[in-house]
């Protein structure tokens, strides 16, 4: 008898864990797809009764096939754990989920879904609620680089506005490609993996600092040929202005993802009285003209 | 002579002014569509050579016409100056604009426009060099009453981090239906008009605090049903620890657009204990059940 109910329990194990289907983390409130399959596949689905083909990109393109309903459905193969950018097309154009959130991303704001990792390999970028949360403040400025008006973002982690005396190092972090200076806060988690860090000792308490990369003269055809002269002449004394940093060089680094990478190379390489430490993910160095 | 060049001129400067148009100021940089012409009618046009019937709606629903490139364009009856929603619709799908900037609104990410005023009109909304700048904080929370993590913004008046003396009353803000805690900074501008008003003498330096209005219990299907609770149970007190404010019910003001007027009035009608003020916008009251 013992082993019937072990055999019938651990039936419906496989069954539930087959069947389990979970809506993208990335969704809006209620919204059911784009949703993950038990082997990290995606199903996509939405109605569009009057389109004659439908055709979602996430990396892959995926043909959706249409029910006698007008719901177009496709799944994909087993995707890469994490985050990725989609679009749906139809008649030629490329546009975004309306049942999910998006984010800047490819040059647009662009749809976006989450392949949940397991709990444990998500811990680092999770919030909790026994870990002290900094803050990221939005601050626009007046950039005479680039003759416009800009944003940045600045993380300042826990016990900042506390502890008036101290100050911190400075990070300056820039985003890849085709994204912008809410990448690293809103796609990348980074104020919470800080936060993580900190409170578990890994990481000394820093200001991080996020411009748009996107940095040109007025009227210029380079879109970031005002990026450097932006961020040593303008953007780092008006964060030693504004915040309370440790104004020097050997307590002011910057890295960046991919494309940010290379500026952030550029930055280090071309400029050592402003930085002691740099760092590149997935970087690109450009030899040359 | 001179009175055929003042002709010319002056043909000129009609000809120039008949065809001056102007790409909404929230397109992506260097987008030339959607544009503003002269008398504030909008053209949308964009590339889409395989669908078969494209609408454009802002407010009103334009049929789009497809040139022999494949090219779609509408232009709009006149529209009321300011910004503005808009999406595409083919194929019975509603879309944003790959062109253009999304914002959190009609319970979506969706397109917006800007309609330009006039200078003088935008001045209050319009960043200036010589107004001392505040900033806006994210802070990331972890709330009982919806049992998830959720995120505020807090605007922090110029001066701020340098009087750290200096206490401060507090605004609780609400965005309208469809909208979410970004409404107010990214489509209303509010920081920048409260810098404006604060350096004019016209308003007293102040604390304010944005919260998405959607909050309900986990499992319930009323989509507000724990926004009284998280505000006063959590988020006042939450906000009196790691601000400086002046924590009693004679500083503390609450106001809202449209549904958050709603719930600014039950708020401040329903815990005067906390709130000595209330304002609503465009505003809703809803009498019994």
């Amino acid at each position: 008898m013992k082993k019937t109910i072990c055999s019938i329990l651990a039936v419906t194990c496989v069954c539930a864990s087959a069947f389990a289907q979970t809506p993208s983390p990335l969704n809006l409130d209620g919204k059911s797809y784009p949703c993950i399959n038990p082997d990290k596949s995606v199903t996509f689905k939405f109605t569009a009764p009057d389109a004659s083909s439908v055709t979602v990109d996430c990396g892959k393109s995926y043909q959706m096939v249409k029910d006698a309903n007008g719901v177009w459905t496709a799944t994909t193969d087993p995707m890469i754990e994490g985050f990725h950018y989609y679009s749906y097309k139809v008649g030629g154009i490329s546009f975004t989920d309306p049942n999910a959130y998006t984010f800047y991303g490819t040059g647009r704001d662009c749809s976006a879904l989450e392949v949940p990792e397991t709990a444990e390999k998500a811990d680092y970028y999770t919030p909790k609620k026994d870990v002290p949360q900094g803050a990221v403040r939005s601050l626009r400025f007046y950039s005479k680089a680039c003759g416009e008006y800009r944003r940045m973002y600045v993380y300042t982690p826990a016990g900042y506005d506390e502890n008036q005396k101290q100050r911190y190092p400075v990070l300056y972090l820039q985003h890849g490609g085709g994204e912008d200076e809410r990448g690293w806060i809103y796609q990348g988690h980074a104020d919470v993996i800080l936060d993580n860090l900190i409170a578990e000792g890994k990481a000394e308490p820093m200001i991080v600092v996020m411009n748009n990369g996107y940095a040109k003269h007025p009227g210029s055809t380079d879109s970031f040929d005002a990026f450097e002269e932006m961020i040593t002449e303008e953007v780092i004394p008006l964060v030693d202005k504004r915040f309370r940093t440790i104004a020097d060089c050997d307590h002011r680094a910057v890295a960046g993802l991919s494309w940010g990478a290379k500026q952030a190379y550029d930055l280090a390489l071309g400029y050592p009285q402003y930085f002691s430490y740099v760092s590149g993910f997935s970087g690109i160095i450009v030899i040359g003209e």
